[in-house]
């Protein structure tokens, strides 16, 4: 039995046997044509835990579960304290790819058994953990299990969410077995280490392999609800509109010039548009529009809130029409660790990846333990930059890639700062 | 009994009379709420034409049903001839008013039963017809009996035409008994003249009681089916985007802009704005848009219409996305008859009235008459500018204002180039 100090370099994941598990994974709530339905709480749900929760205890792991769900596998270190952790989810969206979540949580587990196949033992504990309910897609909010296992969430008010379907999370977890008895925010983590796809299309425009995640960009949100006067689009001259319609199309195309304005990781994205009585020749009353502004500096997302506000309140003014604001969501941006991220750039430049600092435009169960504990991600690249979507892929070449590099990052941090050798 | 030479500006009608045929023709198919539903040649529709062909019989006219159900009622002149014909329809869509279309006919049994009653012969016949489906909302296009009439569209063809509910023009005319068997093309006026509400604010606002039609916009209906990429609003950076929903608001955002800069009677509208998949976060991939452009001034809407055109081409380029246009619909513009026009203008003025001259922004049946005899519209204002719509309202001054101004036009033109005297 030999540790990390030496042995490192030498081991390798294997690709095989993470790509099986990732395909086994993804015939529970399989879809036509690819891709999966796990919706979090679900009978295809439970399924997908039963399966990793038995290669958990393949791999002799010792497994909590606690009230929200989060399941944690811990493989013993030289020592005890708190384990250097990954994770990550598998719950999905309505029509999710295999690889989102799933590949954190599976690549964890080829860690352990790369591990546990060479031989080699860690000073520091090394824990596997999949946290319920991180798409959001049955039960808001997203993060839900990570949330309340890093103290962001309140145990009790989440077990009370009720979904879109009418059922709390409490009956959910309990109807598929779930509801676990270990108290939650007890955990502490040395470490928090989450591999994912990028969701986005920058590794793969690049051409680079990993990207070394240097946090997750704030989100805000904000619907406008706009009222103005539905009338005839050949009788009524300019000057008398008040066109609900125009104002929506004024503040998308004010979206897209403020994200150029701003530049940077400054982006904005109106995805919703809806006009009444929508008609070639009638004048829109109402629309109903939203605005998606992201940005991993806050004082520059706050700026950008400010500007948009500014311009639909004068737009309104101009046009004479009523302006009902909502927001929907507002989360300040996350940093990662420093010293994690230079972890993750540092080992896959030694094996030979190319890589590159990045910011995340997603949310990640990770960001729930940034506050709480040194924490990164790593990126691998998604092809054609798509997820959340059936057609959702990574190539075998980069799952080993960042699979390889998260094994070494954590055997790093394994042996880290530790005065034993076994 | 005596002729307009001398008596016509003593003689009035009786607006209490035009009024309670109102009320009484739209209580047939009368909504809950106000405003009526006589989609054309449905049984409403069959109901409303027997009451109105039953007045024509009290009043003695000579009445003529054509193949496509247009009815026209005769009363005879000092001389034989083309009559000056007063028109309109009583058809309505599906939530309309009492007074589009209606007031226009029922003014015109007001002007004969004026006429009868203080027992003035013209020299000319005067003429009261209603045409059959002006408003199109169950079977395209619009204005179809008065264009069959006027030789614009072909009787074959439009009596082919299936609606919305998929009968042919043919089978509902002859299930209501409307299949006249008086040919098409064989009608021709004197001149023609159209009472209608503005359906616009422009007199209401400027307190105008009389509007002089100069003639109907020329139309332009383009749509644009844009196709993108659909992608992450957090991951996808601004220089990769495919937004169809940016496109589609530039494209408002651009026929507001044309509609500023040409000035005049331009009128530009974006009614529809659709997006898929219409999410907060999601990139739209797919944005449907339709832009109606309308000008009095043919040459300056087909520059409206190129620029628009340009304006869709270097967006799409720029953007990367598709897209594919689809004229809908493409009228010229129509010019009333100069001396007509005044006519109405110096009667207004001489009762008293506020006139002023306006083109038309919706097309009325005046427009299929007006290439074949000399052809003039007068408007009276609309409440709040509102039509098709139950709230449609005119006041009874404004009425009776524009039924005395049609009254005198039309006994000015019956009377005129004579060189007999009764």
């Amino acid at each position: 039995m030999t540790t990390n100090d030496d042995a490192g370099t030498n081991v390798n994941i294997d690709i095989d046997r993470l790509l099986q598990r990732i395909k086994e994974l993804g015939r529970v709530g399989a879809l036509e044509g690819g891709g999966v339905c796990r919706l979090a709480l679900t009978d295809a749900d439970r399924q997908g835990r039963d399966l990793v929760l038995r290669w958990m205890k393949e791999l002799e792991l010792r497994i909590s579960i606690d009230r929200i769900g989060n399941v944690i596998g811990v493989r013993a270190g030289l020592e005890d304290g708190p384990p250097v952790t990954i994770g990550s989810h598998i719950d999905t969206v309505a029509t999710g790819g295999l690889y989102d979540g799933n590949l954190g949580v599976l690549a964890g587990l080829e860690v352990i058994t790369t591990l546990n196949d060479a031989g080699i033992e860690t000073h520091r504990p090394v824990a596997v953990g999949f946290f319920t309910n991180e798409e959001g897609a049955r039960f808001a909010p997203d993060m839900m299990g990570s949330g309340v296992h890093q103290g962001a969430l309140d145990i009790d008010e989440m077990l009370a969410v009720r979904g879109i379907d009418g059922t709390t999370v409490l009956e959910e977890l309990s109807q598929i077995g779930y509801a676990g008895t270990i108290p939650v925010g007890k955990f502490r983590a040395h470490c928090y280490f989450e591999l994912h796809v990028e969701q986005g299309p920058v590794l793969e425009e690049a051409g680079i392999e990993i990207g070394a995640v240097t946090g997750v960009q704030g989100i805000s949100w904000t619907e406008y609800r706009i009222t103005g006067v539905s009338n005839h689009a050949g009788t009524t001259p300019m000057r008398l509109r008040h066109d609900a319609g125009y104002v929506a199309a004024a503040i998308a195309v004010e979206a897209r010039r403020l994200a150029s304005e701003f530049g940077g990781n400054q982006v904005a994205t109106v995805g919703v548009n809806e006009l009444r009585p929508n008609l070639v020749n009638v004048i829109a009353n109402q629309a109903l529009v939203t605005v998606d502004l992201r940005n991993t500096d806050d004082a520059l997302l706050n700026q950008a809130e400010a500007r948009m506000a500014g311009f639909v309140r004068q737009t309104a003014r101009a046009e004479d029409v009523n302006v009902q604001t909502r927001t929907l969501a507002r989360f300040a941006p996350v940093e990662f660790n420093a010293a994690m991220i230079a972890l993750v750039e540092e080992n896959a430049k030694t094996l030979g990846h190319s890589v590159r600092r990045l910011p995340s435009g997603a949310g990640h169960d990770a960001q729930m333990f940034a506050p709480n504990c040194p924490t990164a991600m790593i990126f691998v690249p998604s092809r054609d930059g798509i997820s959340h979507n059936i057609n959702e892929y990574t190539e075998p070449a980069h799952i080993q890639a960042g699979a390889n590099t998260l094994l070494q990052a954590v055997m790093t941090q394994a042996n880290s700062g530790n005065s034993t050798n076994a």
